[in-house]
């Protein structure tokens, strides 16, 4: 403890003590107008008792005065450090020492980096501390001799410091908020999804509100939905209030009217403001406070609603040119099984099998040098492209009813280096992307472990990673369906076929992670 | 004009007048630290002189006083629409009227919206301006009876004022700065291009700065470059400065020094800033001013690299995406025409004279409805997928030497319909991509604009637009190159040929945009 004494203004405690049924409406307008802090610190308490007295029922822009009293430099630091939210100090300037408050004064700009914190110095010994030079040399925003501050000065000096306080600190939480605001929209640009981006918006602006409250994103109403009512798509909460309340009607009929006329709403306990951007339908976001949101407030809140539409159009953006480059590919897919045997859909079980196999091995830290994020997330799609070299395999050979022959097979075979070649002059030959790892597939998904396969005999760890995964997902998925020359084999067949073949045809390690997943997962994909 | 007399504290009057040799250096430093503006608002003129030799030779933070004298509350108007940054108002209450001084106060905080200007009330009659009335009321930083103002106290106010508005303007300049870093951080996430971008970014910065500089974008030396001299990609000035002469020493080095340690550096007359992101190479942004950049410039100049880092992953990420999906639709068309006798360069002429029509359409406001942008950007990589249904087609009928008879030809026709289905079902039945732009032109690039083409037998507008041209563009090319089966034809020849099926197969306004471009540019991209 350090034994500083800390009471509040007599106004104030008038209103607590003498309000009865008003409590709970005194209690709110303490809320929503606190007091200002005012810290003294004098180790003369006749001052302390006087200051009270003098500037006790004052009050600025509605909110009154409540003191601090510290006396000592020491017991005001105790109360500095615990109380961030000082408006005003009256410093005297010898207390413990000669300059205990000049050091002070020091203290909180330099070592608390306090700017915002108004100071007004009193000294009763003008002589121990210059006027001219202390004005000068100390980060101090008023010199009072105490002889000369009548109770008319002390309350002028108060008045015009608080109004310093308080427009710096409107300015300060501006540019602050700014900046949060940026913070918040890089948080948004980072989300990789519409589902993730919906559910981080409200998050990060209940997180930048200074008080408790709540954010819930809003949609209209899709046409001709029964009720019309917009849809809450998602909702925070800053300080853990439940979500699943329905809105106040006030706050319903402002979304509405904010959704209709493009302009946001502000009213005694909520805002509304508008999100729009170039690619999705208008937005609402809705803020449910203890109180109305002042103006610096609000206007954060349209800033971080235009950043989010921004974030909004570039997430549109990428979510397309993804979709157009996975039907691309799914295209060149389709294409090159034009007149393959083949369905559709083992191209899809297969790039299923071949993902759950490649995040299988990442869990189990195997090939850290290539299993990252994006090649666990690439390999499906990659896959789809493992088969492209079928098109230059001639008809009759593609589609012949019976065993192909050595010459007829020695043809068929080349598909996997001309599938390798046309995506590499399409393009695979630069950094990793889908067509590259397809051009890599295409070429080694008939190799074996054991060095047996084809086009190149690669053994090993010579072959891709991508190629020894695929090859394990494309044998499997072919031998357990049915095909136009055999018959679907039994699951456990195929099971055995697998283990047989670990270490020979299959990369033992490969075949290890696949056995996991199908033990643990059993065969959910195969629909 | 005003009548508003202006002149300049003694001090710094002396300086400009007993300076010789060092008037240069004596202006640098009036450049560097130039004086505080007060405003001396009174109509007495002793009260003007009194306080010019009180003050004249005060100084704040190493900055002199000038002052700005106005005998009126209409000559104070005029000097604060003119200065912007006048710092302190030494403001008497009775004027022209009793209470011109208070009613110029509500003139500056409400319509000219000053709330930065720190005022300071001096009055003569207190009895007309109660102190803690006019404290309370007006939006004023203190008040003071002339019979209580010493020199001392005249002194001290005014400090604390000058202390107070640099504090103010600081925050302020923090504040707008910031969110003139975001504004500027959404315009380069604009940019469409790694060109533009970098084009745009050291603009961007330049105006930024609060004061006249350029702005330089550098990147290391490539490994093994003869000099290792970092880079300038690109460069902007403020000012209008040249921006062609090589970079001072003292700079260079501290662009080589940054992009080695990864640590802005901050010198007399420039500043370093590192530009980080994930996929590009460290750059630096080199800024070079009159003066050393203050600390609050500094973190602004930082905090733009912060955001341009993040637009340069964002562009990097959009543009790997468009190249991928370049590189798969070119794949796609690559693997349709595996065994078409047809060359890639027909399809990559193919792309550029279709762009090239669709350019010249919209410059003359034709299909206004159809031809944005997009559609112009999307043609050309469209279009490499109009014969893509030619895989479906037997190889026999594909590769027949001779004339097709009539079943064939029924069977050959039906790669128009086919390869619509495909590019459909692979995902172009959405808005409008790469791919169902794609799937339009398969389906109706045969269509005739007098109805007998096929599939569909359609005619006129009912072709889709994107057929209609890749139609024109697509005879023109395949008539002007040698086939296995045809000798190429002379330019004069094709020409004929369009001029004499305009409105019979082809669009005739198709047909004379494409003449007009063709006189125009001439055949460039026959090459």
């Amino acid at each position: 403890m350090t034994g500083a004494v800390e009471t509040t203004g007599e106004i104030i405690s008038d209103d607590l003590l003498f309000a009865d049924e008003s409590t709970d409406e005194a209690a709110l307008a303490a809320l929503r107008n606190p007091p200002w802090l005012v810290l003294i610190v004098d180790d003369d308490h006749e001052v302390h008792a006087i200051t009270r007295v003098v500037l006790g029922d004052a009050s600025f822009e509605k909110r009154h005065l409540r003191f601090l009293s510290a006396y000592s430099a020491k017991q005001a630091r105790a109360l500095l450090a615990e109380h961030r939210d000082i408006a005003v100090i009256l410093l005297d300037v010898v207390m413990e020492t000669d300059d205990a408050g000049l050091t002070l004064v020091r203290h909180i700009r330099e070592t608390l980096g306090n700017q915002q914190v108004r100071i007004i110095l009193r000294t009763g010994q003008p002589g121990q501390a210059p006027e001219r030079a202390i004005i000068a040399t100390y980060d101090i925003n008023d010199y009072k001799a105490k002889s000369e501050l009548t109770a008319q000065k002390l309350f002028t000096a108060t008045v015009a410091a608080l109004r310093s306080y308080q427009h710096i600190t409107l300015i300060e939480r501006g540019r602050l908020g700014v900046e949060a605001v940026m913070d918040a929209a890089d948080h948004l640009f980072e989300q990789a999804s519409r589902a993730d981006f919906l559910r981080a918006l409200p998050e990060r602006m209940a997180a930048l509100l200074p008080v408790a409250g709540s954010v819930l994103l809003c949609v209209g109403a899709p046409d001709g939905a029964p009720d019309g009512a917009p849809r809450v798509l998602s909702a925070a909460s800053a300080g853990g209030e439940p979500l699943d309340a329905p809105l106040p009607d006030a706050v319903m009929r402002d979304v509405r009217a904010a959704l209709a006329d493009g302009r946001s709403r502000w009213g005694d306990r909520h805002g509304v403001a508008l999100l729009r951007s170039r690619s999705q339908a208008p937005h609402a976001l809705c803020v449910l406070a203890d109180a109305s949101l002042p103006e610096v407030e609000q206007r954060l809140i349209e800033l971080f609603c235009a950043k989010a539409g921004t974030g909004f159009d570039n997430l549109h953006l990428v979510e397309r040119l993804q979709e157009a480059q996975v039907a691309t590919v799914h295209a060149l897919g389709k294409l090159a099984e034009y007149k393959d045997e083949v369905t559709g859909d083992h191209v899809k079980r297969l790039g299923r099998w071949a993902t759950a196999i490649a995040h299988e091995l990442r869990a189990r830290d195997l090939f850290p040098d290539e299993l990252d994020e994006e090649f666990c997330g690439m390999i499906g799609l990659a896959s789809v492209l493992h088969d492209v070299g079928k098109v230059a395999i001639p008809d009759a050979i593609l589609r012949k009813p019976g065993r192909l022959d050595a010459e007829e097979m020695r043809h068929m075979r080349e598909h996997a280096a001309i599938g390798g070649a046309i995506l590499r002059d399409a393009g695979g030959d630069g950094p990793r992307n889908c067509l590259s790892m397809g051009a890599e597939i295409a070429e080694s998904h008939h190799e074996r472990f054991d060095g047996g396969g084809y086009p190149h005999g690669l053994s090993g760890d010579a072959i891709p990673l991508s190629g020894r995964i695929v090859a394990v997902a494309d044998v499997f998925d072919a031998l357990l369906h049915r095909r136009p020359y055999k018959k679907a084999w039994e699951i456990e067949e195929v099971l055995d076929l697998l283990r047989a073949e670990s270490g020979q045809h299959f990369d033992p390690r490969v075949i290890d992670a696949f056995l996991a997943v199908l033990a643990r997962d059993g065969l959910p994909l195969v629909a």
